[in-house]
C-alpha cells in the first residue's frame, strides 16, 4: 500500500512544510489582500516610459507584469533592460511600457503594454474577437475598427490575454547585433546577434522572476463567486478564463464537466451494489475475502444464476460506452468553449519560436523572418531514436523495481517464518517497502530531470509542442507508476479479490488524503490569515505589496491536478467492474476538489501565465488512450472473473478457444467504440460553421489579394 | 480453390465476351485512330455558340467533352440544352461553348470551355499553379497575370483539368426558377427552382452519356512512351497526369512505387528459400505435404536448430518493417506528386455540392450561396446506425456461406464414403462448391447494389466523400471475401501446411490468369486491329469518329485495379512468412501489370473523367489498416507454427502464458511500427514549407483585408 501513497504523502508533507516556512510571507500577503486600491498607475515623468504612438498615449497605465531582478543589480543594467522593453520594434525593442518601481535602485520593473502592441500581438497570435456583426472573426489590425470594444483594451482583451501578450513580447526580445549588457560581469554579458535577451538575463541570474500581477479587487470578486459561495455545482468559467487565462480555464471546465459526468456511473454503481450478492457487500462490511479464486468460485456455485457475472458485464459494457460518450461530448464542449474564448484559429506556428528554441540563424522560408531554424526530421529522429527508448528504459526500471520488491519481500518473509519470528527479522520485514520507496523516489526524481532535459534537447519550436512532449513523457511514467501494481495483480497474479480490496482501499485512502490536503490545509491557511495581531497596513509602499506577491511560491502547474483526474478516470474505466462504488467515491471527492483547487490557485501561489489554447492539448489524447485501454482491461477482467472461468469450464471450452473468443469480443467492442466516436461529431454544428467561415474568408481574401 | 478464383474468372469471361461482342466497334475505333488531324475546330456561324467576353474570343476551339443524347431527341430540346450550356452564369448557364455536331438534328453536343470559365473554375477548385517566381501558388483569378502561361490555356491547364472543369460546370447547372424543358413529355419535363439540370436530363433519358474526348495524337504519343517501348521500368507519370488526370495518375504512380518496393522482399524471399530446409523446397518440387501439424512438427524435430522458426521470425519482422517504411515513403512521394500537380490546396468543401446531393434549399452559412443543405449529424447517424450494421450483416452472410459450404462438403464426402463411391455421390461432391459459387455471386451482386444505394442515401456533399464511403463499403466486403478462407485456415483450422499450399496455388493461378487477361487479351485486340481488310477511312465524317468513341464501353474505374494490389499486398504482408516466394511472384506480375493496365485505359475504354486529387484517398487508409492487421497476423502465425509450439512445450510454458506473451510481443511490435511511422515525416520538408507558405499567405491576406 505504501507504494502507491508514497507520492501523495510527499506532496502533503511538502505542503504542510511550505505553510510552516512561509508563515511570514502569508502575513505580508494578507496585508496586500486589501491593498492596491487603484489598479491603474498614473503616467508622468520618472514613472512609466514614454510611448511615441499617439493612439497609445494614456494618463493611466495598468501594471500587468512584474520582473524581479537580482538584488545586486546595477542601475545601469536595469536602465538598459527598461530601454529594451520600451524601445520600438524596429530598434529591436518590445514596444512595451516599463516602470522602475520605487526608484531606479530597486530590484523591480513593472511592465505594461500600450494599445498598439496589444492589438498587433492579438493578430500575431491569431485570436478571434467579436466582430461588429456579432460573429467571431480572426482579429485583423488593419480592420481593427470593425471589431467591438476596440477602444477599451480592458474590455477588448481579457486580463490574462494582456498579461500573456506582455510575456510573449518580453520573451521575443532578441539582440539586433553583437553587443554587451552594461553592468554585468565578463563572460555573461556578451550578447550575440539574434540571441534571446530575456533567456540570457535569466541564465546570468540578472532576472529572477517574471510573473503576472494579481488584480486584488477582481480576485476577491472571482473568489467570492467561485469558492466562497456555498453552492455545490457550477463555476464562473468565463470569469476564470478572463482572469487566469486559457489553460487554467480549460482545466476547471473539464473538472466541472467530468464531475457532472460521474453522476450516471455513480447511480449505476449504487444500484449494482444494492442488487449484487456477497463479494462487494462483504467487502463493505469489512470482512476479509478469501484470497484464492478457487474458494471464491465455490461461493459462486451456491448462486445458480451467476448474477455477479451479469453485473460484471453490465458494468464493463456500461463503463466502455460511458467513457466513449463522455469524451465525445467533452470534445464538443471543448470546441464550443474554444469558439467562445476566441481560440479557434490560433496561429502559433507562424509566430516567433519559443525562447528555448535553438538552431542556426536563417530566414524562415514560410514567413521570411530571420530566426533560428531546426529541421523537423532531426527532431523526429531525436524523439524516435533517443527519447522513446530512454522512456522505455525507465519504465523497465519501474518494473524491475517492482519485481525486486516482490522477490525481496518473499525472501524476507520466508526468512522470518524460518527463523520463527525473531525481532531482527520482524524489523527486516519493513526493509523491502522502505527500499522500494527510496528506489521509486530516486528514480522519479532522476526521471523528471531526464524528461525535461530530453524535451529541451528535442528542440521544439512551439511552446505547446514542447509542453505536449514534456507532459507526455512525465505522464506515461507517472501513470505506469500508479497502475503497474494494479495491472500486476489483475493480469499476472490474476487475483480479483485482492484487486478489489486494493482498489477500494486506494480509493478510500486517496479520499482521506484529498479531504485533508484540500479542506484542512486551506482551513489552516485561513487560520493563519485571521490571527488578530496581524492587521492590514493600507499605507505600505506599493513596492512591498509587489514584493509580497513575488515571495509566494511559483504555481506548480496543472500537471498534478490533471494526473489526479486521469488516475481517477483510470480507476473508474479500467477496474470499475471489480468495485462498482468507485464512481460514488470519485463524485464525492470531485465536488470538494473543485473548491480546493480554486482556493489554491487564487490564494496560495503566485499568479501563473496561461496561454490562450484551443483545447486541453495532450490530456485530451491521454484520456482517449485510457478509454481504449479500458476496453481491453474490462474484457480481460471479465474473462478472469472466477464465475466466467467456471462457466467456460462447464461448457467444456478449451483455454485457447476462450482466449480467441475474448480477443474477438474485445475487437468488436473497439469497433463499437469507434462507431460511437464517429457518430458524435467533435464540434457542434454552429462551431463548425463559424470555423469554416473563417477559413472560407481567408481563402477568398487570398484569391482577391494582389500579391 | 474455386471459391477464390470465382470472381476473377467472371471478369475474364466478361472481357473475352466483350471482345467478341464489340468486334465492330473495334473496327470503327481503329479507323478513328488515325483521324481527327486537327484537334481544334474553327468557330463561325452555325458551329460553336458565341461568347460575349472579349478575352475568350478565339477563332479555334478545342472540343473537350461529348454529350450523347437520346436518339429520339427533338431539336427544340437540344437547342434548349445548348442554350443552358452557353448562357452566362448570371442567367443560370454554365458559360461554356457548345457545338451541335453535324447539325441540329444529330444526337451529339460537343462542349468546350472559354478562357474565363476555365480560370474561374481553377480558382473555385483551389488548384495551385506555377507563379511567376517559380513557386506554386493557389490560383487567384484577380491576380491571374502573375501566373506563368496564363495566355495559353493548353499550357496553363492540362487536358484532363480542362475536361474536368467542363464536367464540373455542366454538373453544377441548376434551374434558376420553376420551368419546363421543351420537347420532353409531361411528368419528366418539370424543373423545380435550383434543381440540377443534368441529373434531371439523365434521369429522363435525354442525356445518355457525357465523356471527355480523346486527343488521338497525344494518345498515340503517350502510348508509345508508356507501353510500346520495351523498357521495363518507369512510366511517364507527368504525361499520364496531364492526359488522364489526377486519380488515374495516382494509381499508376502507386503501382510504379509499389513494384519498386517489392524488390527487397523478393530478394529476401529468394535468400530464405535457398537457405531454408524442407517445407518450402518440397513445396516447390510439387510434393504433397502432410496436412497435419503433428507430422510436420516431427519433421522439424530432426532439425535441432529450428532454422524454420528463425526464418519465420526474420520474415515476419522484416515484413512488418517493410510494410511500414513502404507506406511512409509512399506518403512522402504522394505529397510530392500532389505538390507537383498543384493539388495541395483543393477547396472542394467550398465548391458546389455533388449533383446527387439532396437537401432542403437554404443559404450555405459558410459561403452564403443558395444550395441544398443537409446536416452532418444526420449523415453520421445514417452511417453509424444503418450503413455499419448492414455491412456487418453482409459480412456475417459471407461467414455463414463459408460455414455452410464446409458443413455441406463434410456431409457429402461422408455420404460418398459411406456409399462406397457411387456415381451419384461423386457427382454430388461438386454440389457444395457450385452452390457456394452461386451464393457468393448472388450475394456479391446484391451487396454492390446495396452499397451504392446506401452511399447515395447517406447523402454526401462532396464527391470525394461519396467515393470514399462507397469504396470503403465495397472494399471491406471484397477483402473479406478474399481473405476469409485464408484466415479460417490459419486461425481456426490452425493448419499451416494447408495455408502454405493454398497461398502458393492462389498466387500461381492468379499469375496465370493475370498473364492471360493482361497479355493474351491485348494480343487478341491487336490482332483484331491488324486484319488487313479493315483500312482507315480518313474522310469519315467527324461525327462518326465521335460516335465511335462513344460506343466503347465505359471505363470501369480503378476499383478492380486497386483491390488487386491490395489483395497482393495482403498476401505479402499477412501471410508471407508462410511462403517466402510471394514477393518474387508479385514482382513478376506487376511488371507486366503496368503495361497491361496502361494499354487497357488507352485503348479499350472510353476516356474517363478524373478529378484533381491530393492523394489516393481511401486506398491509402486501406493499405495502412492492412499494415496493422499484418502485425497481428504475423505474430499469431509465428505462434501457431509447429516448431514454436513444440519449443514452448519443451520450455514447459502454459498455453495461457504463451498467449499472454504473444499479446505483449504484438503490442511491442505495434509500438515500434508507430514510432517508425512517427519518425518518417509524411511530407518532404520542401513540400511542407510550400504548403505552409500558402497557408501563411492566406492568413496574411485575411488580416490585411478590409472586410
Amino acid at each position: 500500500m505504501l507504494l502507491e501513497l508514497n507520492q501523495r504523502n510527499l506532496t502533503l508533507i511538502q505542503l504542510v512544510g511550505f505553510l510552516l516556512l512561509h508563515r511570514d510571507n502569508m502575513e505580508s500577503f494578507k496585508e496586500e489582500k486589501q491593498g492596491l486600491s487603484a489598479q491603474v498607475w498614473p503616467t508622468g515623468p520618472g514613472s512609466w516610459t514614454q510611448v511615441s504612438c499617439p493612439c497609445c498615449m494614456s494618463s493611466q497605465v495598468e501594471p500587468l507584469v512584474l520582473i524581479q531582478l537580482s538584488e545586486e543589480i546595477q542601475p545601469v543594467t536595469k536602465k538598459w533592460i527598461m530601454s529594451r522593453i520600451a524601445a520600438v520594434e524596429k530598434d529591436g525593442g518590445a514596444q512595451l511600457l516599463a516602470h522602475p518601481g520605487e526608484d531606479m535602485s530597486s530590484d523591480l520593473i513593472v511592465v505594461s503594454a500600450p494599445r498598439c502592441t496589444l492589438l498587433r500581438a492579438t493578430e500575431d497570435l491569431g485570436l478571434c474577437k467579436p466582430y461588429r456583426d456579432g460573429s467571431m472573426a480572426a482579429f485583423s489590425y488593419q480592420d481593427r475598427h470593425s471589431f467591438s470594444n476596440i477602444d477599451d483594451m480592458q474590455q477588448f482583451l481579457t486580463l490574462a490575454e494582456r498579461q500573456y501578450i506582455v510575456k510573449y513580447e518580453l520573451e521575443s526580445l532578441r539582440a539586433l547585433e553583437d553587443q554587451r549588457i552594461p553592468g554585468v560581469p565578463e563572460p555573461q554579458c556578451n550578447l550575440k546577434a539574434r540571441e534571446n535577451i530575456f533567456q540570457k538575463l535569466e541564465k546570468a541570474g540578472v532576472i529572477q522572476n517574471v510573473f503576472p500581477l494579481h488584480d486584488q479587487k477582481r480576485l476577491r470578486d472571482l473568489g467570492r463567486e467561485w469558492y466562497s459561495k456555498r453552492k455545490l455545482w457550477g463555476q464562473p468559467l468565463d470569469s476564470i478564463q478572463a482572469y487566469f487565462g486559457g489553460t487554467v480555464a480549460f482545466y476547471f471546465s473539464f473538472l466541472d464537466f467530468y464531475t457532472w459526468a460521474l453522476v450516471p456511473p455513480a447511480v449505476l454503481g449504487v444500484l449494482l451494489t444494492l442488487l449484487m450478492p456477497s463479494p462487494v457487500r462483504s467487502m463493505a462490511e469489512g470482512q476479509e475475502l478469501s484470497g484464492s479464486p478457487e474458494t471464491d468460485a465455490k461461493a459462486g456455485m451456491e448462486d445458480p444464476d451467476h448474477p455477479s457475472v451479469s453485473a460484471h458485464m453490465v458494468q464493463a459494457v456500461f463503463s466502455m460506452l460511458w467513457s466513449t460518450i463522455f469524451m465525445e461530448l467533452w470534445k464538443r464542449r471543448s470546441s464550443a468553449l474554444s469558439h467562445r474564448w476566441g481560440t479557434l484559429h490560433l496561429a502559433e506556428r507562424f509566430a516567433e519560436p519559443r525562447p528555448g528554441f535553438r538552431g542556426e540563424l536563417g530566414t524562415n522560408p514560410v514567413t521570411g523572418r530571420v530566426e533560428p531554424l531546426f529541421p523537423e526530421w532531426q527532431r523526429n529522429l531525436r524523439v524516435g531514436l533517443v527519447s522513446f527508448p530512454v522512456v522505455g528504459l525507465f519504465l523497465g526500471l519501474v518494473v524491475l523495481g517492482m519485481a525486486g520488491f516482490y522477490y525481496f519481500e518473499g525472501f524476507i518473509s520466508q526468512l522470518h517464518q524460518d527463523s520463527g519470528g525473531s525481532f531482527i527479522t520482524t524489523a527486516l520485514l519493513y526493509l523491502p517497502s522502505m527500499a522500494h520507496i527510496v528506489y521509486t523516489n530516486v528514480l522519479g526524481n532522476i526521471y523528471r530531470n531526464v524528461a525535461l532535459q530530453l524535451t529541451e534537447w528535442e528542440n521544439h519550436r512551439e511552446e505547446t509542442s514542447f509542453q505536449n512532449h514534456h507532459t507526455t513523457k512525465v505522464l506515461v511514467f507517472t501513470f505506469f507508476n500508479y497502475f503497474a501494481v494494479l495491472f500486476h495483480i489483475a493480469f499476472f497474479k490474476q487475483d480479483l479479490p485482492l484487486l478489489r480490496k486494493r482498489l477500494a482501499s486506494l480509493l478510500i485512502i486517496t479520499q482521506l488524503i484529498n479531504q485533508f490536503t484540500e479542506l484542512v490545509v486551506p482551513f489552516l491557511v485561513d487560520w493563519f490569515f485571521n490571527t488578530p495581531e496581524k492587521e492590514v497596513k493600507e499605507d505600505d509602499p506599493e513596492a512591498d505589496k509587489l514584493q509580497a506577491q513575488g515571495s509566494l511560491p511559483t504555481f506548480p502547474g496543472l500537471f498534478a491536478e490533471y494526473i489526479e483526474l486521469l488516475v481517477q478516470f483510470g480507476y473508474l474505466s479500467l477496474f470499475s467492474c471489480v468495485y462498482p462504488l468507485t464512481a460514488v467515491l470519485l463524485l464525492l471527492n470531485n465536488v470538494t476538489e473543485i473548491r480546493a483547487d480554486a482556493f489554491k490557485i487564487c490564494k496560495l501561489f503566485r499568479k501563473p501565465f496561461a496561454a490562450p489554447v484551443a483545447n486541453m492539448g495532450v490530456w485530451q489524447a491521454a484520456f482517449e488512450v485510457l478509454g481504449f485501454i479500458s476496453v481491453m482491461s474490462n474484457c480481460w477482467l471479465l474473462l478472469l472473473s472466477p464465475r466466467v472461468k467456471e462457466f467456460t469450464l462447464e461448457a467444456g471450452l478449451s483455454t485457447r478457444n476462450v482466449l480467441l473468443f475474448a480477443i474477438m469480443v474485445e475487437h468488436v467492442l473497439i469497433v463499437v467504440k469507434l462507431i460511437l466516436a464517429f457518430m458524435i461529431p467533435d464540434e457542434p454544428e454552429w462551431v463548425k460553421i463559424d470555423r469554416e467561415k473563417i477559413e472560407y474568408h481567408s481563402l477568398k481574401a487570398l484569391n482577391q489579394q494582389k500579391h
